[in-house]
Parts: C-alpha cells; sequence; structure tokens
C-alpha cells in the first residue's frame, strides 16, 4: 500500500505553481526534469497550464490515472484540501507543506485532525513539514530539491529534511547512486519503521540507511529493524545524542542506562550498525551494497607506497582486524613476479614503479590465498600511469573473487575518472586508505551478528509466581528476589540489639550489619553497613554506631531495623541491574559492582528479555567479565551463576511491568559452582 | 643553512632527462613550470640542452650563482657525484636517488658512506631516496610530482614520498594551500627535528604540519617542538602505532608504557598536537592556520537546519566542547529579527527560508555575545540563493570579530564556488558539521596547553645520594627508596619461622608476610603474599604455606627468606613507574595500583623529569586519580603524597641511568595528610 509514494500510476501536485521562487513549482519542474513516465496533474485554481502540463482547478478534477498526491499549500488549506484527496480515493499523500507540530502544540493538534481525516479515508500520509520521496530507478521524484543521485542501490530513510538535500548535493558531487530516498517530516502516519518493509521490499535496494533522531514504537523499531536487517543491511545515524538532563534516579542502573545506551542497546540487538558520521555512513553504506561480506577477519594490503600503508595498518588494527601473514606460496609467487626491492609480506609494497599490470598480479595473488579474506588496494599517486587504469585492473580482478576488495586511490585532482570507474564497477574507493578500516569493521559487525543464532529465551525453572505477587504487593524485593530463585546470604531483620545478636549467632559470625530504610538506599553513604562483625560484642558495637551516624545527618530517617547477614569472602561484586526505557522498554545492565560503579562506569547494556547467549555477549564486553573468568592470582568465578541472575532479572522485568528499576549491586560471586549471592537489592515501582 | 633548500641562489639538476619517462625529466620541468624564478643548470653527460636550458657536462661546470643541488643518478654513483658537489662548493644537496638504507644493510653502508662525505664537504643533506623540497612563495619546486599546491600557510614535513605526493594531489584538488613541504627520505642529515626551526623561521608558514614514522633522537625531538610550538601550531600524524611485538618485561610499567605511549606522552609534553588520519590533520591545519584561537569553550551554532545542526551539537559535547546558552539580550534580539518560527536558543536555526541577510545579521550578534567564544555556521543545500553569497557573508563578519568562526556549507555538487571564496578569505569549510567538532577540540587543547605555565622542576629535600649509589650497588630498590625518602611500611626480613615472629612483634600486629625472591617478582601469583596475620601462631602458619605454595611450583627457585611487613588498612592502591623508552629515556606511568593493573588498564603516561603540575595532570587523567580526591564513602587520600612519590620516582629514573624500570605497586595511599607507603617495589638495571 506504500508502494505508490515510490511508484506512482499518475501524481497530482495540489498547490503547484509557475513562480520558480515557490516550492510548488520546484516538484513539478523535479517530476519532468528527472522524466517521471507517468502522467502529472497540477492543481492550482487560477493557472490554466504548468510545465506544459494542464492545470486543474481542484483535486476533485482530475482525471485517472493518479493515486499519488502532494500537498504544498498553506498549512491552513491542508485540511481541506486532504480531505478533497480522500474524496477523490486517492489513497497515497505526501504533506509538504509545514507550519504543524514543528511550531507548538497549536499545531499539533492540527497534525491530530489530519491524521483522524486520513484515517477517515484510509489515505496514508508521509509528512507533514517534509520533502518527499525519490526513487532513481522507476524513475520519480517528488521533492523540490535541485538534482537527483544517479540510480543505485543505497536506501535512505531520513527523519530531517535538510540530511536529504545534503545528501543529495553530496551524492550528485560523489557520483554515489541511491535507489530510493525519503524524508518522513512529523510523521503524523508513516514512521520510519514502516519504511524498513518498504525498503526490504524493494529489488533495487542493496542497503538500507537511516538518519533517525527518534522512533516512536522501541520494541516495533526493533522487531521491523531486525527482519530488515536479516535481509540486507541497515545502517543509521542517530541524531540527539546529547546529554539528555539528568533527572534524580533511585539506582545506578537509572544513572548508567541513559537514552543513548538503550538506543545503542537496541541497534545492536536488531542487528542495526550505528554510524557516527554523515561520511561513516555512506562510506559504510557503499561497501556493504557493492561487496560480499568477508569470511573473516585477514586483511591484505596491496600498495605502491610505505607510508599509506602504514597509516592503513594502523587503522586496520585498532579496529580490531589482522594483517593476514600469507602462505609461504603466495610470498614465493610474489618474489618471482615483483621487483627485488618489493616487500612480499603483508602489506604488500610493489614499489612506485611498478604499475597496473604489476597490481593485476599481486592483487589476484592475494586474493587466491586461503589466508586473506578481504584486500585494500592502496594508490599514492604518481605520474607514469592513469589511475583510471589501476581502477579497471582492481575492478576486474575484484570481480572474478569473492572476497571483499576495497581501494584507495589516494589524491583528489588526478583521480575523477578513476573513481567514476571504480564506482561504476561497485568498488568502493576512499581518499586516504585509514577510512577503509571503519568500513571493513562494519562488514565484520555484520558477519558476525548474521551468525549469532537465534536463542530461544529460557524455560525457567524454580519460580513461585504466588510468592512473586505478594512480594511485589508489599514492594519486598528480597522476597521478590526469593521467589524467583536469586540465592541471597542467610538474614533476619532485628529491632534490637540483642535480637541482633541472636540472629548472628543463628546464622554463624561473621556477619555483616546493614540499615533497613526505605528512604536511605545507598546505605554505605550513610554509614549505615558494617562489614565483618565477628562476635556479639561487635555486633552491639556496630548496631549502636549505625544508628548514631544515620541519625547525626538524617535525624528523621525512618529506620525499619538492621539486618544481620552472612558476611561473605572471597567473591567477585558485580552489578546486575534492570529499568524500563520509555522508548524501549526493559534494559538489563550488568559490569563491575560496588561502590564505585558510576567511577568505573564499567557496564553493558541489553534488551530484556535476554537469551543465555546475549547475556555472555554482554558479561564479555565488560572488565568484570573478564574478570570473573580468573584473573592473576583471582580464581575464575561462578561466570553461570551470574548468567543465571541476570536471565532471572531480565525475567523479573518482563513478568512485572509495575516495576520500573530493580538492581542487585553487588552480586556477590563466588569460586567456580560456588553460585553467585544477591547482597544488596533495590528496586523502584512505575508511579500510577 | 638549510634556507637555500627552499630559496636557492641557483638550482643544479645532476641527472637531468630530456626523457619524459625520467625523474630528471620531471625535476626540471616542475622547476620551469612552477616559475622558479633563478637559473637552472640541467647536468648530463650526453644533452647539450633541456627544457631550453644549456646542459653541462658536470657540475664542476656549472657557473654562479648555484647553491643547491638536486642529485637524480644511479644509486652507485651518487658518492662521487655528491664530492664533485662538494669540491664545487655547493652546501645543499637533495640525493633522490633510492637504493640505499632502505634496500638492507648494504645500503645503509654506503649512506654512511655519503654521510661522511657530505661531513667532510660541510654539506647539509636531505634524503636520499626522497621527493625534495617545495617553496611555494620563493616559488621552487625541486620534486618530479605532478602539479602544486596553491600558495598558503601549511608547512608540511613528511618522513614519506608517497605521503607528500598524495597531499599535493589532494590539496590541488581541495584547494587548500601550503607555504613549504618538504619529503625528508631516509634522513641521514637533516631530520625531521631540523626541519621544525626551518619551519618556524618561516614568516610564511602559520600552521607545521608532520608526518612521522619515528623520531632520531627523541628528547631533541621534544625540545624542537616544543620551541616551534610555543610560536606556532605544530600537527602530527604519526605512522606505525602497529602492536610492537610484546617483549618479556619484568614490571607492568614495561607493560602499559609501549611505544605508542611513549610518542603519546612527548606529543602531549612538547606541545604537538596529534592527529588520527590525513583528513584530521588538514582539518586542524586549516583551522589553525585561518582562524583565531578560541577564549573558551562555548560555540554556538548558526544554522538553516534543525537535523545538522543536531548532529554539530552531538560531535561538539562529544570531544567536550560547550554549547552557549547565549544573554538574553543577544535571544531577544534575535526574537526581533529572525522569522517567528525560528529558533533563538542556541542551536540558532533560522529555518530554511532565511538567506544570506539573514545569517548575517544572526552571525554578528552570535559573536557579539559574551556568551560565545566561537561559532560554527551551518548551511543546508537549498537552491534559492547561491552558497556563494553565504560563503562572503560569513567571510565578512568573521573578519570584523576576534572569535574563530568554521562553516558547514553542505553538499558537494552546488558548492564549488562557495568553498574557493571560503577558502580564500580564510574560513575552514566542512562538507559535514561533525568534522568541525574536532577541529574545535584541537584549537581548545593548544589554547589550553600554551596556557599551561612552565614550572620549574622541584628542588628535592631528603634526599641521601651517597645511600642511594651503595642501594644501587647493591640492587636493592628499598634502599633505593628510603634513600630518596620515599616511604615504606616498616619491614623486617626473615630467614625462618622463630624470626619471622620476633619481627612481627618488633613491629606490631597485623603483619603480612611476603616472599623475597630475584626470580619470582610477581609474588602473588605464585601464593608468596599472606595479608592481615594476626598473631605468632597465624605467622607460623602463613610462613610454612608461603614455602609451601612456592615450591610446588618452582621448587628451584632462589629464596631469600620471608619480609615481614605492616599491615595497613583502608588506603587506595596505586601504582607509580618509570621505565626507560629507548627513543624518549624516562617514562613515569601512574594509576589504579593492585594485581589487577593489566586489566584495568587505567594508567597515564608522562616524561620524566615531571613537575608538580604535569604529576598532577597525569593524576587527573585517570580514576585512580578521582577516586584519591574521595567517592562516594571513601574519604579523601593523600593524594599530594601520591604527586611526591611520582617525583621521587622521575626524580630516581633522571639520577640513575643505570635504571631501566623501576615500579612502585601498590603505593598504599592513606586517608589525607596521613601519607602514602609503598608496599611493594621492584625494578631492573640496564644489561650492560
Amino acid at each position: 500500500m506504500l508502494v505508490p509514494f515510490f511508484n506512482p500510476k499518475g501524481v497530482a501536485v495540489i498547490g503547484a505553481s509557475r513562480d520558480p521562487h515557490k516550492l510548488g513549482y520546484g516538484i513539478v519542474r523535479n517530476l519532468v526534469e528527472h522524466r517521471y513516465r507517468g502522467p502529472v496533474y497540477p492543481v492550482n485554481s487560477k493557472a490554466t497550464e504548468i510545465f506544459g502540463f494542464t492545470c486543474y482547478k481542484s483535486i476533485s478534477k482530475v482525471p485517472d490515472p493518479v493515486d499519488l498526491a502532494i500537498i504544498v499549500v498553506p498549512a491552513h488549506f491542508v485540511l481541506q484540501v486532504l480531505e478533497q484527496c480522500g474524496k477523490r480515493n486517492i489513497k497515497n499523500v505526501i504533506i509538504v507543506s509545514g507550519g504543524f507540530g514543528e511550531t507548538g502544540s497549536e499545531g499539533k493538534k492540527h497534525e491530530k485532525e489530519l491524521l483522524s481525516k486520513a484515517k477517515e479515508y484510509e489515505m496514508r500520509v508521509i509528512g507533514p513539514n517534509c520533502i518527499g520521496t525519490i526513487d532513481t530507478h522507476t524513475p520519480v521524484n517528488t521533492t523540490f530539491v535541485v538534482g537527483m543521485p544517479e540510480a543505485g542501490e543505497i536506501g535512505f530513510i531520513s527523519q530531517s529534511g535538510a540530511m536529504v538535500a545534503a545528501v543529495i548535493d553530496w551524492a550528485r558531487g560523489a557520483g554515489v547512486g541511491f535507489s530510493r530516498i525519503v524524508s518522513l517530516g512529523n510523521q503524523i502516519d508513516v514512521t520510519e519503521t514502516e519504511m524498513f518493509s518498504i525498503m526490504v521490499n524493494d529489488p533495487q535496494t542493496q542497503v538500507i540507511t537511516a538518519y533517525i533522531e527518534g522512533v516512536n514504537d522501541g520494541r516495533l523499531f526493533m522487531k521491523e529493524a531486525e527482519k530488515a536487517a536479516k535481509k540486507k543491511p541497515v545502517l543509521v545515524l542517530k541524531g540527539g545524542h546529547g546529554k539528555s538532563g539528568a533527572k534524580a534516579v533511585a539506582s545506578h542502573t537509572g544513572a548508567l542506562a541513559g537514552s543513548d545506551e538503550a538506543y545503542e542497546a537496541a541497534f545492536k540487538y536488531s542487528g542495526v550498525l550505528r554510524a557516527d558520521t554523515m561520511e561513516e555512513l555512506f562510506d559504510w553504506a557503499r561497501t556493504l551494497a557493492w561487496q560480499p561480506l568477508p569470511k573473516g577477519n585477514r586483511i591484505a594490503v596491496l600498495t605502491n607506497a610505505g607510508g599509506p600503508a602504514i597509516m592503513a595498518v594502523d587503522a586496520l588494527e585498532r579496529v580490531g582486524l589482522h594483517i593476514s601473514e600469507l602462505t609461504k606460496e603466495t610470498r614465493h609467487y610474489l618474489k618471482q613476479r615483483l621487483p627485488v626491492a618489493a616487500s612480499v609480506t603483508n602489506p604488500v609494497d610493489i614499489l612506485a614503479g611498478s604499475g597496473p599490470a604489476t597490481y593485476a598480479v599481486a592483487l589476484d595473488a592475494l586474493l587466491s590465498d586461503p589466508t586473506v579474506d578481504a584486500a585494500l588496494v592502496i594508490q599514492a599517486p604518481q605520474d607514469w600511469f592513469l589511475p583510471a587504469s589501476l581502477a579497471e585492473v582492481v575492478a576486474e580482478v575484484a570481480a572474478v573473487h569473492d572476497k571483499p576488495v576495497l581501494a584507495s586511490i589516494m589524491g583528489k585532482a588526478s583521480v575523477d575518472q578513476a573513481l567514476t570507474i571504480l564506482h561504476q564497477r561497485r568498488v568502493p574507493n576512499f581518499s586516504f586508505p585509514e577510512r577503509a578500516a571503519s568500513a571493513f569493521a562494519a562488514m565484520m559487525k555484520r558477519k558476525h551478528w548474521l551468525e549469532t543464532p537465534n536463542h530461544e529465551i529460557d524455560k525457567f525453572t524454580n519460580i513461585n509466581p504466588k510468592e512473586a505477587e505478594k512480594a511485589i504487593e508489599q514492594h519486598d524485593f528480597e522476597n521478590l528476589l526469593e521467589s524467583y530463585n536469586i540465592l541471597q546470604p542467610p538474614s533476619y531483620l532485628s529491632k534490637d540489639q540483642d535480637e541482633a545478636i541472636s540472629c548472628a549467632k543463628k546464622i554463624g559470625y561473621p556477619v555483616v550489619l546493614k540499615l533497613v530504610s526505605d528512604e536511605l538506599t545507598h546505605k554505605s553513604d550513610v554509614g549505615g553497613v558494617i562489614l565483618n562483625v565477628k562476635n556479639a560484642q561487635e555486633v552491639k558495637k556496630a548496631y549502636t554506631r549505625i544508628l548514631k551516624e544515620v541519625k547525626k545527618e538524617h535525624p528523621q530517617a525512618d529506620i525499619k531495623g538492621i539486618l544481620i547477614q552472612k558476611m561473605l569472602n572471597e567473591g567477585q561484586e558485580i552489578i546486575v541491574g534492570a529499568k524500563r526505557d520509555p522508548q524501549f522498554g526493559p534494559l538489563i545492565i550488568v559490569g563491575s559492582g560496588g561502590t564505585e560503579v558510576e567511577l568505573l562506569r564499567d557496564i553493558a547494556t541489553g534488551i530484556a528479555p535476554l537469551t543465555p547467549a546475549q547475556a555472555d555477549q554482554l558479561l564479555d564486553q565488560t572488565q568484570a567479565g573478564k574478570r570473573l573468568k580468573g584473573w592473576r592470582n583471582k580464581q575464575p568465578a561462578d561466570r553461570l551463576s551470574v548468567i543465571d541472575a541476570m536471565l532471572r532479572i531480565s525475567k523479573i522485568i518482563t513478568d512485572h511491568p509495575e516495576i520500573s528499576e530493580i538492581e542487585i549491586n553487588p552480586l556477590f560471586v563466588l569460586p567456580k559452582e560456588q553460585g553467585a549471592y544477591a547482597v544488596d537489592i533495590r528496586g523502584s515501582f512505575n508511579h500510577q
């Protein structure tokens, strides 16, 4: 149903104009200039003819075939015109006109009216306040932006019209082709998420790129993005990382997993590759559209000069790629064929005196080497052969191997023809070789994501839903954890010193004394925790000291008692937390626990519900996860128990939408097969 | 004396050729085409005339004036020709010919002969295996590379000829001007370091850029780079970060402060700004050459579209810059003058309908605002005014304010004229606004470095040089630290259990038992450390256990005894180390100590001798340094004692060239004003 936006049978432009300074002129001009083959119907109450097309007084007068209307009239006419489109039975409408949600609450109200009108007539609407759509293969260009990129394989979805204008202008200059481009404007109806399927189903689009500033429905976005990414690479540039105003939060998890971490986790989960800059976005897009994915991370570098190769190797190693060692056979073969002084170890330097033929022989040998997964060909400027000849040779050799080849024919003044050839023959070129490294890394990321198996979420045993419900009613996170079978050190709440001593006796020394208070959640900060208490006398002292310390600063604090807990030794401290993100729902964090979590910021963020594989990967991203495997004289800890706790926390927040945050810090992890204990737990509920 | 390389009175080309495929042709062509105004003397035994110049059979026949010779004959003739130059009394020689050190040890030998010949005749030599020199203002171009950049303010020193060729080609295409360019080749005589002074003393050069793969004399490099950086920005792209083969090292310091960390520390020390890519190098160079340094880090962003401004703000905040809030007056003024729907808070969005006049008014207001230190002007492509007009306006407004202005007139196809104007008028432009952020950040780094006062190295008290000498003779690092007045916890070496008990009594419980062995330096790893030993019986047990544990794995280990040491509580663990880098001499590291230093890698590296201010800055770069200031319930520690220990370690390694590494780990830092104790010390000496 969205297809007519990119392949209409006929297009009406309501608000078409003869005045070159009006947008309604540019739209008709673009339909004509970029050779839309269907009928074009300008609608304008005053003119009789625009660009040679008969002009219609009203959309109701426009004859068949017409299935797309572009509205570019002043804001206060839009609703009325939209209704006319509905009556004329046009199901696809692009509203270019601005003056709606972007201007404030009054404008937002008008958007609601537009949407309900659209629903009434079963119309789909892109915009308002947008630039429109381009399909270079149909071809159709419903925008007013001057120029159009060449036909190509890159689809681009943008929440910013300016980015579309910038990309069109840049693409024309750089000779990079696009398949479809869409500017979504205020998104009252069609959103970025829906556009994924439109791009995936377009046979011309090989790579989907998007500039987004936010998503409407995080989980739906993830679902559709993942579905798309299974078939085609999805690359996103996300605007607005910025420091979101730091709100007061009850837990570390809240402070550590901000909006940007949520997007990051959602992108990773869905296989969306996130670029940091526009340049990177389209470097990656060209590479993924044009070249096959590598089978591994071993790169061969072929060059005619040392300096640029060194820069390339540095950049490749920085992003975790390897410089292949090459087989003895390849080195031997190269030795025979290259100049005497050439380097036949990787990077292979054929020296300044070698031309396209030598490049051809060497590149073919490198791509035939089983220890090479991909190649980067570098040419420092020289003046004795045409860079274009090298472009032809590289493209020809690359085409007969199924390994990715990237080029860096360096320079600017002398290389235009070479770049045109490379781009036509689908070998991406980078004016400095360092940039190729990030493109290779993007390929590897995609490969890894595609290869990660789709684990099912575990079926859990040992969960007591009834006890859980009761614990939640009572806002009792300790019992909640117990009902989900997350181990806690034995502990009792005591109301006075004598009770404390008898509790300690039951548990066995040494013990820990901990303040219990709903108000003071960061207990250590207020002197509310005393460790390693060894006998009755020490319990007495510790009890008095806690009360004294706490009352000094917080005389009014509501103290529920002192918890007596088994003291655990020789463990590693981990934080495991969950919070509900407004966009993406429940997130899980894990990392180095203890009192310094916010100093260390050794944290990974994932999306709940977690699979065991995902939990494992998250742990691997942190130093804490590495330390759990054993470090120096620290023996390996019970990593599996940490993963189990993560999965159960993930299950808790998934099962109970009323919980907004829950956090174990520290989760005290004992040596292998001895378990992990939730020593301290805090959480909070959604405010109803 | 190096000036004739860039401003010769007459140039002889020995090996000049009439064959366009020979380098000796390209050199004469470039002298002619790029309008060198002095006499050119081709030397060629066969030809009579090249490019209209009379040809000479030998350099001895060349008449005055001639003070620069370019040698481009086969390698085996070079020595002989060099001697002829010496006899002809030419003091400056560029050897373009290759076939020397780059081919192996034979070639290296020939280089030595060349150098001694040069010394004999007091000649200065650039090369061999180089591309030569360019001065766009003289003008003179002694290279064979096609084309020459426009005259400009950027000087470029390169250890790679290919990088020079690439930069020339890129600069011509991008319209970026250069003042001087030099390719240094194998550097038998003139080095990168010497070139700094030549660039600093050139009035046309405003910024010095360099591509280097290594330096000959690290300390001299630092001295000259610092001298240069005090006067002009010095920017370096360093090739070859790569993993240098990890050698076996005795200490953490050795593993943590590799060659790249040494370069990084040396660059920071000398005020050299290190770029990561060629693009970044020249983005920064243009910016620093053309625009004044900002007074602070508050940026105003002026745009005609939201999306690109969001990307810019993200990038600016990522590198630590602030988006100015603007004064009420500025916002009020803008409110009156901009379209109703415009955003008058920063980023200021004048909307797509605004033209160059609106930009002019808004930019002038922003640059007049006292809360704005610099401005970034963004233009998303539009088709109703010429980008060139905006370029004119931006350059004009920028010129009357003393604040830096960067531009991002986006796109490629439509902006050529605008970019030419901006570059002519010295406003750097970036095709996507994100790139401007890194240029602003480079400016801020330079500003901070220039403002850091030059502290004198402290005069130390309480050092006992005689004791130090004795300790070094005995390879006794504990006594060495004592002689430099670095505190250590009271301790005694015991040879058996009884002695251990009596030592412990003298010190007072609790104590720590530690294996002493020259071979086993990582004691904890072999079970050689037992903490918190509380009485005589525990001493006995611990003693036996250490010996048993150690002998299990290392039955042959040379055990000198067990150290009994005062157990310290409630401190923070820091590592302070020093090592001698082959290039840059003594380095100091500091960071999070304990057994996990290599896992945490929370380390900063500096150059010895340290000033107190430098030590303080190093500490500030680490989490450990932040933690010392107090964190959550951890009280502030004795940070000054850490700085004192760093300065004393710096003094030790500076005073004693025979020490190759020395390391305190942990330095146990007690609460404020209670001192810091070197709990464990290791070190090693240079192998003689």
